[in-house]
């Protein structure tokens, strides 16, 4: 029997051989790839579905909650949207090969960029099994190879889907392993897999801080990772009140457990008097639960004192921290002490504010007068994304196509040489 | 006492806290700050040599070789020459807050980029004295701050050097500890800096190979490094045999010991009869040794037989390893095999084999009847340059400004929510 490095050493050679014949492809094949494993899921939903049922029954009978099993469950609507998203997918320009900024340089040399693709990817997930075929679709579209391994809880969806990828690019004519499953139960295989820096040129990890903690810890090859999602909207002492109370409440309550969720609210001390009640009962009558620093509590019924902790908290549930601060200088020093480096945003019609905010603040989104749900990739016009980076190198934010490809230098001379 | 640990978390704090400060600094205190540093290099010149003779006479004591000990030197004119550096820098345009693709969307918001530092750069180096003022000049100028740590070697050098470019930010109004030097003996200082993640945000080291593969090895903070150079040139069926001639021997000898000199040099097997001896004539008469593969060996007088170990070796020497290929494809692929995937050259005259070298070679810099001697930051326009990386994430190739930079996202709205 193989030994497990071994076996993962082999998945990374064939992904690495595959993703070097990708390059001879042209868009047309990569497209045409896309567009058939969209197919293929549609036509076999009814296989897709029975490989479900058996995840799912292992979840009952594990006593998984009932949101870890809607996460899991893959009903026609899901294999649909699958199916879209792969074709929405084709539709987006290749980024691949694509040349900017080539100009003659004094020597006589013409100097420019080529976007080219990041090689091999590994891609680790969980629960929801649609990541499979979206993670695959962009990574094949930006050119790379990628090798799936989803959750214990999802694998025969993950299986059936992926099966169906590879036969699509096998009738595309494309090499079947520039999608490769990694099913062995072996749990250290992620292990392996995220330090074989020779076969693997990145990590993305999906799924909980837990996963994620993990990963960057253990990780030698290079990770592109979203961890924390504390995200910030501060209320200026020139903001608008009506805008102010409505983006509060939408980036707040739109949706509950996404990472770009507002998890803390601040208030310029000058709007104490007009804007802190009318926003915390807004909040308050959506379920909010509000935990509020000192200066603010004694104005709020129904509020609990914050502590330090809060300030650093992504909730992801129906929990807001508040504070009020002194002016724009303390809302960007708490928002760079506690902020996760995710999606921050300013409510004000004040010109010079609205500049520092976006200039000072060290995050991936900064926003002015908008709702902190837009840090998105299809709200950004990616097109798609395989994830939210709050990495500083490579890719900060939405992750879409470009972000799996890389800039390599091109040169074109005449016999040109250096003296 | 402080132990190692507080005493490098103390710096990394201070880093980061001028770092934060520096956000609201404009491009005209940069620039000023790096123009009092060039004057107060050039003043302090004699000071400069008195501390460099420290050096000098440690390293002669230590029985360094000559190589060594002029690339240690700092006589008056390499002072000058670190101080018209800086000025140059200063005289680039500034990268932070360079707006980018900022457009409406259809939710009515508007989306862009804003090029931002990457934080606190920690930035280890051996030998060459002028890094000091290079690392500084280029990290103040992208809104960076930076902890520096030389080779002991050069210690006395450095630090002089490193007061003379505190001084002038004091001078400028900046905060000092934007350029902070490591001046411990403790030889784990550099282990402690590379793995403090909550202070650096990436580490760049420059130097031999034993340093960069133990920072590598070692580092949990992102590391943009520059492995091996390990460049080849390809002359293909249809290259034009004056322009092969030239850029071969300008990309092998302009230079023995950089790292974009050429180390191999493959010949398409219908060019044997014309132009592998006249090319290897001239590279020995150069004074090269050729490594020659089993079909060109019987055919070149003084050649010796190459080994497998050639084709993948960095000579940083009067050494060249020489292979025929059947054709383009096999080019690549020995290329893509042994190559370092720093700068790759193509020689011909042919529109589509040049198209496909440059897409399907994996590597920084790829090249069309060039000298790989140009793969450089001052040729291809950057204006300076920190290092050459050899990464795929982040940045490829010579690393400039922009390198030192990060792309934030920006979203300016009217009080827009998402439905």
């Amino acid at each position: 029997m193989m030994d497990l490095h071994q076996e993962m050493e082999k998945i990374g050679e064939r992904a690495r051989s595959a993703q070097r014949r990708l390059q001879s492809a042209d868009s047309a094949a990569k497209d045409q790839a896309l567009r058939l494993m969209a197919e293929f899921l549609r036509r076999d939903a009814d296989n897709l579905q029975r490989a479900n049922r058996k995840d799912l029954r292992s979840a009952e009978e594990a006593g998984k909650d009932a949101a870890f099993i809607d996460r899991l469950r893959l009903d026609e609507t899901r294999i649909e949207a699958m199916a879209r998203g792969l074709e929405e997918i084709a539709a987006l320009p290749d980024p691949v090969g694509e040349i900017t900024d080539l100009r003659y340089r004094p020597s006589g040399i013409q100097v420019g960029h080529m976007r080219a693709p990041l090689g091999v990817i590994a891609m680790i997930y969980e629960s929801r099994p649609n990541v499979t075929a979206d993670a695959a679709g962009l990574c094949v579209k930006s050119g790379n190879a990628v090798i799936l391994r989803g959750g214990s809880e999802s694998l025969n969806s993950n299986m059936a889907i992926a099966e169906r990828l590879r036969a699509a690019l096998g009738k595309a004519g494309l090499p079947l392993d520039l999608v490769q499953y990694v099913n062995t139960a072996d749990r250290e295989a992620v292990g392996v897999l995220i330090s074989m820096d020779a076969h693997v040129d990145v990590v993305i990890p999906r799924g909980g801080k837990g996963l994620i903690s993990r990963i960057k810890a253990d990780a030698t090859v290079p990770v592109i990772m979203h961890l924390d999602g504390n995200c910030h909207v501060y209320v200026d002492a020139d903001a608008d009140a009506r805008k102010a109370l409505k983006v509060v409440v939408n980036a707040k309550t739109q949706r509950l457990g996404t990472c770009n969720t507002a998890e803390s609210l601040l208030i310029h001390k000058d709007r104490m008097e007009d804007l802190l009640l009318p926003i915390v009962t807004a909040l308050q009558e959506k379920g909010i639960e509000v935990r509020a620093c000192e200066r603010s509590l004694p104005r709020l019924a129904g509020a609990v004192a914050a502590t330090e902790e809060d300030y650093g908290t992504e909730y992801l549930g129906p929990i807001i921290s508040l504070k009020i601060v002194d002016d724009l200088d303390a809302a960007i020093a708490h928002i760079n002490r506690y902020g996760s480096q995710h999606t921050e945003s300013i409510l004000t019609e004040n010109y010079t504010h609205a500049r520092r905010f976006l200039r000072e603040v060290d995050a991936s989104s900064l926003m002015v007068n908008a709702s902190t749900r837009f840090a998105d990739g299809f709200e950004y016009g990616l097109g798609a994304e395989i994830g939210i980076s709050t990495n500083r190198l490579h890719v900060r934010g939405p992750v879409g196509l470009e972000g799996l490809t890389l800039q390599k230098w091109i040169v074109l001379g005449d016999g040109h040489i250096r003296s």
